[in-house]
């Protein structure tokens, strides 16, 4: 459409209007952006650039936008607002006060049209990668040869901030490598960061740096209208496997010419001068001011956006009637229709009882039994598929740029971007991703998976090589402290399973959640198969997160609390003690808090005080459940390079030992 | 001089077999880079690549070699013990058994030679950027007019592994824009990575992306010694300021025919064919083989090398002549000789009793106190110094290309970068680093902050904006399960003061401790200063950890245990509650441990099952002090979006809260 630049500059001042207004009455917020991207925010809301329906925030084929400068949310409230989402201009005053829909930061599911929770820079450019891939996933499994329903495009706006986070570098590398010619990435190169002026922390010459990784690149004038609408239709007309970087130089704070152009405007700083610059903007003296033409052209957009979507519902209608169980499968995937823990662990073969192996391996088997079942199910690792094993066979081979349709992804060494990506396709929505590394380099993207948490993302994190069972590869790649700092993190579901039944009781559990994310803990080294226990017993106890493994045959004395790796150290220590002891597994303590009262104490009896906790790792998030009086049979330490037998050895994790901490109690 | 290429290509090929024996001895390791790398390693150590004397490992002004790539440990142990460090032939041959000198991935403190803990891809980078940025530093302030005897190289070796990775894009950006061209960085471009060929996982041109972020690149052919020596020779003349990238095409896993050149190289796969590959190479039936020439050549090697230190020794000795006190300050720094806490104590000032500060004024404040008495203190923060509140004021301004003699380092927003730079800093060991950002993106340095626990390094973490207190940027920004998860990492002493003074202490005890890393964590708020406990009581505390800050006043009847910023609403509480209530102040649950058991049951008497625990996190780290009967006020939830006050009301973090748990035990 022809840009209307005159109704469109007025909305872009009174966007930034609203920004000063918003920022001004909480005394917070980041005025840096709203007011400096106020042009881009125009051209993509009220402009064309973006195909949205505010009456319908989940079109399926709707354009993404993501503020990967989550800071500056500001932009995203007074654009939302005024395109017509559901978010009221009451809603824009209450900005960052307690419970409302315009939080300090964008939050995922609290607000319509925020496709991202954003903020910790750089996560957003990861997340929009991560869209762009689902969005090629979707086209290349979905669209038939007569009819493409599915085409969106990815726009991601991101400032020096995001662009110089590890994260981003990574995710930005894959971008390139995959292929992605849906995404668009908008760089408000402003030439300042929170602290300085840009130049004090960066030099590098950036179209140069995108080209070298494969990048289309356009660098614009980014308050010239024309010059945003013209490289936004460049890049979504771009078919030649370049990701899209448009490199728009703005001026910060832009409207507060005390502060503007300088690291002074990237807060809210300029607020004390909001006067003056209100009334140089052209606006009136009432504040949270839109005027009738503002209003009339976003009814307008609305309108149109509305009639796009339905013009696309009868497209998808009739791919719908060529293709119902294409259909069916994307119908049940968005909305997160799952089959049930039963129908699941009927397609997971019983592993055999007699044949140990380590968790890893029987998790991979699980998935890959599961690849007709969940057609929706992908999985990535960070260069590690032949160590996680979690390759799922039969699925269409490596996701490439020639294959879009393959199943499995391969992220290179780059975890955080690994995170950062299937938490966009979380965000996304259809495909139920999960993503492998070693659980030590767990760190490495720890950021990305708090966001899982915080954002409740149903995605899955395939960690393996657990503990110090890794042997040889010594403490750096040896997880002592992970277990207990993952289940630090709210809403993540730690499961640490202690064998394959009980592993394929993690995968079911993983795959089934719709609410948030878990995390599963994978031993490297073979485990005995706990035949003792029947299958549906460990099956099914893992998705109470803890049960009675062993019990006691006499009176209870003695309750020994483990999970994983050390399962059956626990178990042969009961053996040896007899009587009163109880083994209980508990492979996920997030999923066992989430029991009955009646269950727990079923489990671990409150008036039974010795309890020893058996695990190889730090012992921190076991001392809720053993007390002051109990013993905690753990690493407190570094782990050690040599055969793993031998570590277990040195470290005191053998059954002997938690026969004489018990008889210590 | 000139290259011997004769014996140094033999010594490369009895190098691939020392690590073909002792990867196909320990049935473990990495053989891929220790073969692809043998002519590399050989010009390093054999052929003046490096100025070493391997009698004196830690002299001042040798290069340090960084093997960023860790995972080919064996590289490293071969040419160390060929180049005549104390790495026996039997510490070769014991490779990946328990307490060895030569553990699975290279551990600094370990070996000599080993000048940092690698294996965690792209770390090495980091920090070798660390070290140059030290030795930039070093040569700036103590070099003097006439007499420059600091001009020592770094060089790193990384891999495709290393490279992807976001902490080494971020390193190399900041070393680029620094201008650190005492920095040489060795690509081992051998085009696999662990899980298959690299061109799976990466297609960037990377020549073209160095040269964007200001860097000198050579490409050269891997394997040409007379290639690899002048490209050093270029790479240790050129003074423009660029750092240096050396493009090495190898052939991953030379050497056995089989696997070469494909990713099956990279592991230990290839030493199923060791005797045909040993017998190609010209080697002996003999295992753990070196030639008379290559002995003879390295001992005469080794004799230069100590030649040249000697040398050095005159040089330094004349300048410390004409510097004596500079010399002092450097010669008392690598020792790690530090004033003792009540010297350091003694230049901060007390802070005013009446005026409510955030512990993160307070710690800026006490570190600019000691700008004078630490002259190798160094500190920087992540784009966030008018946030983190930690620049050192009189201490030389900004770090930059211009001004390397600067104090306070600008690392960008690029906080996984800093963890390892200022790691890179704490191996080289003589500046007293540390680097600030939010507590919440600790995350982002996770890995760094891990290796600089297991590796003892006495940096420091400058963590502020500590909990749900950070108040309107809501949960994205607000910490509560950092401490947990901080706490859990081995050997980290984690310190939370409650106030001024303890966060005087805090200081203190992170800039006595030679042995390890502290984390600080200080509030954004304003914090009341607990003046009803004497000035010298808060800071000594510290050093112990945790101390009584309330003594109750009749019979002990019930303790609160808090820190930080919850600890005056632990003391507002006990004073509510009256008699029996001691509230046990615990910034630093670490230290804590490490006092006797006589003070630890005098603070905390075994009998006193009473007990609450105070935290605006999650509880997991505090169960082992209140145990099954005690009660945790915490947060078991993400945060708010809301003014800090309006949080803690609503997350129940109030004296009243704690006044009616403490009713409810």
């Amino acid at each position: 459409m022809d840009l209307k630049k005159d109704i469109l500059q007025q909305a872009a001042n009174e966007a930034r209007g609203l920004a000063i207004d918003a920022i001004h009455k909480s005394s917070s917020g980041h005025l840096g952006l709203p007011l400096g991207c106020a042009e881009i925010g125009a051209v993509l809301f009220g402009g064309g650039g973006l195909d949205f329906n505010p009456f319908n925030p989940r079109w399926v084929n709707r354009d993404r936008f993501i503020l990967s400068a989550g800071h500056g949310s500001m932009f995203l409230y007074s654009w939302l607002h005024m395109a017509g989402y559901d978010v009221s201009l009451d809603d824009v005053k209450a900005f960052r006060s307690l419970h409302s829909k315009t939080p300090g930061h964008p939050e995922f599911g609290e607000t319509p049209g925020v496709e991202s929770t954003t903020g910790p820079l750089g996560q957003g450019v990861g997340n929009a990668v991560g869209m762009a891939l689902s969005g090629k996933m979707l086209q290349a499994r979905f669209n038939s040869e007569d009819n493409q329903p599915f085409n969106y495009h990815v726009v991601c706006l991101a400032g020096d901030g995001c662009l110089q986070e590890g994260v981003a570098r990574e995710a930005v590398a894959f971008a390139g490598h995959q292929g992605l010619d849906n995404l668009i990435l908008i760089y408000d190169s402003n030439e300042v960061t929170l602290d300085a002026q840009a130049e004090a922390s960066q030099s590098e010459d950036v179209a140069a740096l995108y080209t070298a990784l494969g990048w289309d690149v356009q660098t614009i004038d980014g308050h010239d209208m024309d010059a945003i609408s013209s490289a936004l239709n460049n890049a979504k007309s771009g078919k030649d496997g370049k990701p899209h970087l448009i490199i728009a130089k703005t001026e910060i704070g832009r409207g507060i010419s005390e502060v503007a152009g300088t690291w002074k405007a990237h807060g809210e700083g300029g607020a004390k001068f909001a006067a003056a610059a209100r009334s140089s903007l052209g606006l009136p003296e009432e504040t949270f001011y839109l005027s009738e033409q503002t209003l009339a052209h976003f009814q307008e957009v609305a309108r149109a956006g509305k009639a796009k979507n339905t013009a696309w519902d009868a497209t998808f209608d009739t791919w719908k009637t060529a293709n119902p169980e294409a259909a069916a499968i994307i119908e049940a995937g968005y909305a997160k229709a799952r089959p049930s823990a039963d129908e699941l662990f009927a397609v997971i073969p019983e592993f055999d009882p007699e044949k140990a192996v380590a968790t890893r391996a029987a998790g991979g088997s699980a998935m890959t039994a599961l690849v007709d079942k969940l057609p929706l199910m992908v999985s990535g690792s960070a260069d590690l598929h032949g160590s996680t094993k979690n390759y799922l066979k039969g699925a269409g081979d490596d996701f490439t740029r020639e294959n879009q349709a393959g199943r499995n992804i391969r992220f290179g060494i780059r975890e955080h971007a690994m995170g950062a990506i299937v938490n966009g396709m979380g965000y996304e929505g259809l495909f139920l991703a999960s993503g492998a590394t070693f659980f030590t380099f767990s760190d490495y993207m720890r950021p990305s998976v708090r966001l899982s948490a915080l954002a409740k993302l149903p995605v899955m994190w395939y960690w393996t090589h657990d503990s110090v069972g890794v042997g040889e590869d010594g403490p750096t790649h040896q997880p002592v402290e992970h277990v207990s700092a993952c289940r630090a993190i709210p809403g993540l579901d730690m499961i640490r399973p202690g064998d394959v039944e009980e592993t394929a009781g993690a995968i079911v559990a993983a795959m089934m959640k719709t609410d948030g994310p878990t995390g599963l803990v994978l031993s490297r080294q073979n485990l005995p198969v706990l035949s003792q226990i029947p299958v549906s017993i460990r099956r099914e106890g893992v998705l109470k997160g803890g049960y009675v493994a062993i019990k006691e045959t006499g009176d209870l004395d003695t309750i020994i609390l483990s999970c994983g790796s050390e399962l059956h150290i626990a178990i042969a220590a009961a053996e040896k003690l007899g009587d009163g002891i109880r083994v209980v597994s508990m492979p996920s303590m997030e999923i066992f808090e989430r029991q009955s009262e009646e269950y727990k104490e079923e489990v671990l009896p409150p008036s039974i005080r010795k309890r020893i906790a058996v695990e190889a790792g730090v012992g921190q998030s076991w001392y809720k459940y053993i007390g002051l009086d109990g013993v905690m049979v753990g690493v407190e330490q570094f782990g050690l390079s040599a055969p793993g037998g031998q570590i277990y050895e040195a470290l005191g994790l053998t059954p002997d030992k938690v026969v004489e901490a018990v008889q210590g109690l």
